[in-house]
């Protein structure tokens, strides 16, 4: 597992130098099965794929539906399916990088296989990880999976309009959240409704305006 | 990769040996983060447990938050914390059989970590996998994981009260899984509101009935 682990973070060093070079930022977007990476993306490329030029990897088991999802977009996405692998590595994005115009692309936004725990341990070469959780998977979450959130730049709680409908204590998760990353930015948001979406937009277009200086 | 199931599956053959000698039931329950395992193991015990006498295997990444759940049901609990690991291993679950008094116990519900990808290429020797899905995760999660739904002996759809405010599409839902596996029962319910878990109640004991035979 050492070996898998150290060959990964060679190879993401390479992602991220390559990047680097060429200006394109990496978001990796980690989250459960189901809880909106894709209709996140949906509504981010709407909204900053005025500003910036986009693309997508989209990283699943099996299937392309994510990215016929993304198509209405016209922004170059690229399909990754693992074949059963629970996560995507730094090779997989490596080996797709050559299938994008890099030098059109501003950010490259990576929606990783829907697993709250092993794409955690797997550097891409990303720019930052971004975290995502539904209101709908419980309060819980950040103190029972620790590892993503304490690695994210930036936490999205996501379908804050199921919250009337359930159970979820918003102040015992942000405090869960607290004690193990206190300082990271969190967006409360909806990306069906919209409600406070536009918090993240001002976020990542900050994000990227103060990296593609 | 190959030589850890492999050993896997030599370990999960004797536990499923040392379970049937000892007429105890073990249900695998696999889902997401959040999709209502512990909710439906909440409910279970207070109906399931009148009748039959229950031990549980509570898999957690780290944490005992689910095992103080289920402590006010005064029925066997063990914690089985991976510390990092994404899933159960026959090994794990052969180390705790110890903790129990197996000639007390019925059923051994275990609540594999949550993760629909890497628990299922692990048999813990159990008697039947049961998948877990909620509403909130998306109908196409079949179509999108479907080692899980492929392998399982049932599938619960949970939290189907949320689907007035979610664009779930049940038919779009029932015809994946059912492409997947023609021919799994299939429970619709929602453990929270109570809506149709009678029918999970009644199959279980059905099954239960049946194997203790």
């Amino acid at each position: 597992m050492r070996n898998i682990l150290n060959r990964n973070q060679n190879k993401a060093a390479e992602v991220r130098k390559l990047l680097a070079s060429e200006k394109v930022m990496m978001v990796n977007i980690i989250s459960s099965p189901g809880a909106g990476k894709t209709t996140l993306l949906e509504c981010t490329c709407e909204e900053i794929g005025r500003d910036f030029r986009i693309g997508v990897i989209e990283g699943d088991i099996t299937t392309d539906r994510d990215a016929q999802r993304l198509k209405k977009y016209d922004i170059p996405i690229v399909v990754i399916n693992t074949e059963g692998g629970c996560h995507l590595d730094s090779h997989s994005i490596s080996k797709v990088l050559g299938s994008f115009n890099l030098k059109d692309i501003d950010v490259l936004f990576v929606e990783n296989v829907g697993n709250l725990i092993c794409p955690s341990q797997f550097d891409l070469g990303e720019t930052f990880k971004l975290a995502l959780v539904s209101v709908a998977e419980g309060d819980d979450k950040p103190a029972k999976y620790p590892m993503l959130f304490r690695e994210a730049e930036a936490v999205i709680l996501n379908k804050t309009d199921l919250i009337p409908y359930t159970n979820f204590n918003i102040d015992k998760f942000r405090s869960d959240l607290r004690d193990i990353n206190a300082r990271v930015p969190l967006f409360e948001v909806s990306c069906t409704s919209g409600d406070n979406i536009k918090m993240w937009y001002d976020w990542i277009r900050m994000r990227l305006k103060s990296y593609l200086i």
